[in-house]
């Protein structure tokens, strides 16, 4: 089957022609791609970001964000069928251990893998091989193009929401700071979630015009007045601040847009996070870690997705124009999420 | 191997040579069990009063209360290996559906089932065929004959208690109604979570001292003036009620004793509840089941036994003598509960 | 000052020219009633059903659904003043008790009282006497007429609701038994505040199509198969019931539309409710009370109010014409809820 | 009457004759000082410290530690009465606000003053104005000597541990730093409220020997070798971790101890927190703020005191030798808290 490779680190991948993949154990089980999502995460392994990490023997598939079809599956799987459609949660887990007997899948203490960052194939092929823990079940005309971008970006984004509407009664207010692929998800999931007044902050005003559309109450253009026009919006800061930048300064500018007792939910990673430790005491001000989500998250966000409450810009690219899409990405090029299908 | 099997309701068991149980499957795990507790519910089910509900092909053999030694493990089990020391969850999961991906393993809506209970052998017997998700290891120089009875006694009450932490702050109130053996769980356990102020009620005198002895502040004699001396100890009603009897009208004054937006947890059946809806009203008090426990809630009350914070009387019989155990705790002879050992 | 007094149960009641209400402590507050809402709870008083439970001394003023303006303030209110518009809590509470202390006013064990029902007079007159801790100020503009009838009716739906979110992460469904005023609220509010599966049960199949424009997504006639509806829809029972009849029967059938682990949340009042205590733990079914809602329960629901995403039906009457409002709704002759009016 | 007061800042108060505060408000209470906590902040108060945030007009009255008997009450208080022994919530708030509505004291948006530390004279004084709002009422018997330290010190570790309570379930690890007097009743509280594995790191010995006597499972002796001891007896890192110290690197520390999906509990101040945004990523973790407690939580922690789980070392001196109990705590002479009296 043809499938993108990386072969050395600061190389462009190549498209291979390589053996399907095969079932290794009675829980896996083998899926014909039918869309996977081109992530920034996909640049940085790419660049050798990640060698240092996950430390993949080389040359391996690249490609965590993926849906499909049912191709194959071992004996022991009971949960979907060959022919099934599916969106694949990207970190299949042990479903034996403490953390994932209670739910908390990316907390898996046993053997967990990443297909496409771990040191296992990942999607951007025409198969992939996951087990039965990934699988979340599709209605069947469903198009997994349309969704695979929910694999990982959305189900971030919908994790981070969700561990928030305690917090998000009538009356407060949240800020989404990045209006990209994971911020617009966000948007529409504290839109169909909770009645907060959703501030979104970013530099780009074409980015702020969308959000406007899909659910923001308030925008802000990131000018270098953010923080005051923040606080001037909230009366004093922010119940929760989602910060899916978290790098460049940002992760500091967000810590200021968050109210007494709030929330800053960092998601995006690059940055030093510094705060005095009174900024603890005298405010209650919190910080909030997010990896990903749950395969539940993910179950739920596709109810989303099929209810048409959350939906997604995509530029599909087929498997064989990987690189276009790769290029596209870096350049900036890409509005939405680029996906590759057969 | 020895087994007690049930041939025909009402009528006494027999202990039968019958083969050894065997791997079916790549997540079964063999048991070589090492205690099996001697529930009420072995009763009722010998009585025929659960055949409409589970139904099994008869003989079968009963047990659903178990701790041993791992004998042998299908291919895909990687939690625990033959020798280990385990106590089992009575209820082996799918691990794939919605409620066993949020850790609700007794709301599994797959292929989960019931040893001893549902149409499977259970652990009255030398062996015992379960799953690797119902395998909880333990200190290898854990006497499996100790912790039996925790595996569904135990873990039922542990379940109510740990739901109800959040409502038992320091200044608040818990009544236990049936010290039993149930309930002498709930009261530890009460005493190791919380600060709440405990109240047992019971009929027996016998039963209200060994509660002072293991953590109750406060003890009510059930001689027809209990609903009253709750009321007195708690000034109008306490904030839980644990009812581990609910029938015979118990479950009618267990809802007097319930104060203002408290709750009533049932645990016990048999009985019908009835309720005035003004009383969910006026009161805002509230009705809360409870069924069995989470594979995380047995690990959790095993680092409680481990810890010495609970502990349970039982009186040991050989498998052999299964009878006199079943006809013992059936005559009200049995004090804590009654363990088969090999 | 005009006022609406019952002076005898089972008398209609008269409009009397009486002394306005002043000060007494240096919370209170007089308001000038703007709107007046006309609750079903107005005619049990009128009929003496509550002569046991509050027993006032006659005559006195009904009206416990308020709204208006600010006409005088005590010296210690620092919340609101003179001209404010503002929206009543109906049961100023003491502020001082753990209950007050933890925001759960309805379980004052203070000086709290409950104008219009307790022994103090109501606000279906010109103008009212209550505290400082009842007064939720709005929007100047607002019109008392318009949001009224939100502060009684309004913040039960509401309460229950917003208990109910942790519950009703999106693939799950929620059933609304009784689609009149308060459950058109709580329609609007689960659609505001989750993304469940709504699902209204009526016999009115005109309540029906009006639950279908603000937010249900399926609508079911009580015709007698209403169960059987509810259990297909849903797959075997609901999440959650919202049970807003809770009487002749409709308590039983609810209880039997509740899924495994559901809950049914009682809110009407008036039948007698009965089951197995069984139910409670082979399903882990719940019932939970609702009583009336919390300050900041009314503060918030007035948010989405002004936001427009909470809208009443009402229909207005001059003071004057109490009586006609009172017999109006007891002929079923009112559409959405009746508001008196200055 | 006699009172400590600050005339200028970096100068050892005065012990001054001036006149008994009196009632201002309807909600005033005036109350005659039993116990006066000396706290570190009074040497940050003495030292100007906090002249640029608090600023009050010289020279006034330290002491925000207190404990007593109502000597005086406004009009409008209903909680207390003259003779009653009461201890002080160190911030009387306003009870309108929605913060305080809601049970969040220390957020309280309205009128709230912080005697001691606001431009408000504070409690080391024979009398001290507060209000009812403050007064949390003690069995009669209590001396409020021995239970002032919980007024602030106790009620801040309190507040931290209850917010806890739901993470530090069976098999869980809690880390204390620092074992001074809010770690002791850190201590204490975990042991009466969890059943988590309590280790304590200080670099006094002595502080671990009688950290182990009231309920630390391990202790740690911050030798440089801490975060390694932390991370193997824990297993790779902590649950939660409460840091009491939060300066001179401590807090950088303590986030190293933090385990996956882990909690930082800062309740120290001085020092600047440190942490790449990947930590909040890749290991789910976070810091959450604590800010003194409520009210309830303060009514909670003195069931504890008056139950005999929390108790405080205490030495006592004549409020006239107040500025030998500010030296001695200067310069590390005080074992336990010192507490001036009448």
């Amino acid at each position: 089957m043809k499938a993108v490779r990386v072969h050395a680190y600061q190389q462009d991948p190549t498209i291979d022609d390589i053996p399907e993949p095969e079932l290794r154990g009675p829980l896996d089980v083998i899926v014909k791609i039918g869309g996977a999502g081109v992530c920034r995460t996909d640049l940085h392994i790419v660049n050798g970001d990640w060698a240092d990490i996950q430390n993949p023997d080389l040359p391996y598939v690249i490609g965590h964000e993926n849906a499909g079809w049912v191709h194959a599956v071992g004996d022991a799987v009971t949960n979907v069928a060959v022919g099934d459609t599916v969106i694949l949660h990207p970190q299949p887990s042990c479903g034996l251990c403490l953390s994932c007997r209670s739910g908390r899948d990316m907390q898996c203490t046993g053997d967990a893998f990443f297909p496409g960052l771990s040191n296992n194939d990942g999607g951007m092929a025409e198969y992939l091989r996951t087990t039965a823990r990934a699988c979340v079940k599709l209605n069947p005309d469903t198009n997994p193009a349309d969704v695979a971008a929910l694999a990982d970006a959305g189900i971030t984004a919908y994790h981070a929401v969700r561990k928030s509407i305690p917090l998000l009664y009538p009356g407060t207010s949240a800020v989404v700071i990045g209006a990209g692929g994971l911020g617009h998800i966000a948007i529409q999931c504290l839109s169909a979630l909770t009645a907060t007044k959703i501030i979104v902050v970013d530099k780009n005003p074409a980015a702020l015009d969308l959000a406007k559309q899909i659910g923001a109450d308030e925008t802000v253009l990131a000018d270098g007045r953010q923080i005051q026009a923040v606080q001037d919006i909230t009366g004093g800061g922010a119940t929760v601040v989602f910060d899916f930048v978290a790098e460049q300064g940002v992760e500091l500018e967000a810590w200021q847009m968050v109210g007494p007792a709030g929330y800053l939910f960092t998601l995006g990673y690059g940055g030093e996070f510094r705060a005095p430790t009174l900024d603890f005491v005298a405010g209650e001000k919190n910080v909030i870690g997010n990896i990903v989500g749950t395969y539940n998250d993910l179950a739920e966000l596709m109810v989303l997705a099929q209810d048409g409450k959350v939906t997604l810009h995509t530029a599909q690219y087929p498997l064989d124009r990987a690189l276009d899409a790769l290029h596209d990405l870096d350049a900036g090029k890409v509005r939405g999420r680029a996906i590759l299908v057969p």
